[in-house]
């Protein structure tokens, strides 16, 4: 069912990165569960995690671990989230980490868990841990495909992103080159802040740490804060963005530096890939959907209107239904909160057709034209509120029968 | 599909109230969609109408008919919400009232309209105001259920309240008698404040018109603005409280008045009941769910937990497939907003079944218990927060396949 999105084959290596893969049987028999990322010395990492209250043990632990020593090692387990799971939750995520330590020959806080899958149920420790020694074995810098089919849990597609970027600059004529290779998992329960969602990307670039965490930052909101699919935020996101160093070039370590702006752009790029692969691969989605609001007042009331419109049930019912129903993206902008929004002076498109002017029905709309554009897999519905000059946009799907059939399912 | 909610057959006429109904063919052919109630002179008429910023224009006239003189005559028309219209939408809901008001022979201002259905679309209005007269000429006080059915847009069945209702004081020995009469519309895109959904509560109690206006901010408030189903509200929602004052007593007309209490107790249910047959008959609605929050620390808090978890497609979808997943209902209280809430504060209960102790499951939890509970069609899921002593009560549905092909197919 993912609305354009194809597998990625090919990825680069990145010095500095090597990922072990093996099967554990956390949840499901004969598929890969449990990824390792090793983090060659020197490598610096950033991570965002999720904002729901309670977030679950391994995101404890890991920003508890990123916050105390240099990162080494992640360990990646789906099938169960160890969320909900109380002080043993606890308890097990740090036992990962100290295996997993002992094992490599780190400590125990050089090692971020991160976990995903059911809620509520305890960590299969025995089989888990059973597991470590022999990802470790198989560490490999060239297995990113089926690291990126190892974090998998509803999603239908692994999600990646791999890239050579030359970094020129005006004032230096040797070219310097990077490589940035990521990757994402994450179908459903998507929604701002980090919804059940791991991504991981990493570039040999060498990239100061204090630098790398705004970068991170800033990233995360643009991309995966900004996609939806159903509202729900998981207790267990996660995002991170690691800079192994191993480029052969001078650290950047301002906005300052020249190269600075080429790396934003290139790093942000596999950020808004990854997110969006996300939500190509929500769960039922038959349509990728970009909800844009423009001339808001502030940020806030643009991110209000287009989130309000992005949750409604009926503007996603429509939306699997290719029903151009504007009437119902009008209610749904009217009930955002905004206040003092004058109806006649919001306009609404649909790609570029206008569908609403002056808060009612445009007089050149056809409905054909409506049908012509809801009928593709990709849609922008360009919201207007006439209030001010600020633009924002946020990701989203449809809701379709799948969707209902995946999540009355999926604990079956 | 409604869940445990039963046709009224038999209403008691409530003196001052006459309805007239006919087929207007507004939308659809053979079926009764123009809806008129004539108040008697000195009736007091009170009215709580949509928040959504957007409120469609028969909303617009009513809120300014109903500040401006006494009401006598409501026109009511399904299948075109004239919403979204422009300003022909408001020179349609003047006209109406205007033809009406001439024919009965009153002024234009003393008519409120209401109208529900497809947003956008002008209201036919030859076929509309055509419908007047019939439905004039057929005014009775005894065709309340026709009435409720005259009404209906995607509900699958009518919506009534009757009742008599002894009140008695200590002080006062001679009993008085009232008479409570009503009928509600909705199915879906219903949430707080109002959405697609009428309800017109009558009585031939004498409460002053002051009082009345109190008591249906206070009843909307604790009825219809608790009950959810999409989180979708509507730009036509109008709940109206009207005392036609022709029961043979003494005005009430404070809340010392002895009687007060009990006849506020009598209204209440009427709206409770009302309210809850809406949700009840929710949009593929497979279940009824009372969604508790208890220790809270502010109405606020409980109210945004409590409509979090209610709105959750994950604890929809969950409730749907009959499935307990208290993961779903704890990740959605964690990201309901409430600051530095404390995970292990936190206990569930579905019904009398403990499912989570101290943010984790019980130990005395099993499946068996849960999934009994979730086989159920009405079910109490209380959250206690540990954190004050608010509680607060929303009403809402599962998320089922109907949902979408209801919402899907609507304007085909």
């Amino acid at each position: 069912m993912a609305v354009g999105l194809e597998v990625l084959k090919n990825y680069h290596p990145v010095k500095g990165i090597r990922i072990g893969i093996a099967q554990a049987g956390i949840k499901y028999q004969d598929r890969n569960d449990l990824v390792i990322f090793e983090l060659a010395e020197g490598s610096r990492v950033s991570g965002v995690f999720t904002l729901n209250a309670f977030c679950a043990a391994p995101v404890q632990v890991a920003k508890k671990h990123l916050s105390e020593a240099d990162t080494r090692y992640f360990v990646i387990n789906t099938g169960n989230a160890n969320a909900g799971t109380g002080p043993q939750g606890m308890t097990d995520a740090l036992v990962t980490c100290e295996e997993l330590a002992k094992l490599a020959g780190v400590e125990a806080n050089q090692v971020l868990p991160f976990s995903t899958g059911v809620i509520g149920e305890p960590l299969p420790m025995t089989k888990l841990l059973a597991g470590l020694s022999p990802a470790l074995e198989k560490l490999d810098s060239h297995v990113w495909p089926t690291a990126a089919e190892g974090i998998m849990t509803t999603d239908t597609l692994p999600k990646g992103y791999s890239q050579q970027v030359m970094i020129t600059t005006n004032e230096d004529s040797a070219n310097e080159e990077i490589i940035i290779s990521g990757i994402s998992k994450g179908a459903g329960m998507i929604m701002p802040n980090m919804a059940t969602m791991l991504a991981y990307v990493t570039t040999d670039a060498v990239i100061a740490k204090p630098l790398l965490d705004v970068m991170c930052k800033e990233f995360a909101d643009k991309s995966f804060n900004r996609v939806t699919i159903d509202g729900d935020t998981s207790t267990n996101d996660s995002c991170m963005l690691i800079a192994t160093a191993q480029a052969d070039m001078v650290e950047i370590s301002s906005k300052e530096d020249p190269r600075y702006s080429a790396v934003y752009t290139a790093l942000l790029d596999a950020f808004m890939i990854l997110s969006h692969a996300i939500v190509r691969d929500g769960e039922g989605a038959t349509k990728f959907v970009t909800m844009e609001v423009q001339q808001a007042k502030s940020v806030q009331e643009a991110l209000d209107v287009a989130y309000t419109v992005a949750h409604s049930p009926l503007v996603k019912t429509a939306l699997f239904a290719c029903d151009a129903n504007w009437g119902r993206i009008l209610a749904a902008v009217g009930r955002a909160g905004v206040q003092n929004m004058i109806l006649e002076d919001i306009d609404i498109y649909l790609d570029d057709v206008c569908i609403v002017k002056s808060g009612a029905r445009a007089a050149s709309y056809t409905e054909e034209a409506g049908a012509a554009i809801f009928a593709q897999a990709e849609i922008t519905i360009s919201i207007r509120l006439g209030r001010g000059d600020v633009t924002e946009r946020v990701w989203t799907t449809d809701l379709s029968h799948e969707y209902v059939s995946i999540n009355a399912d999926y604990r079956s």
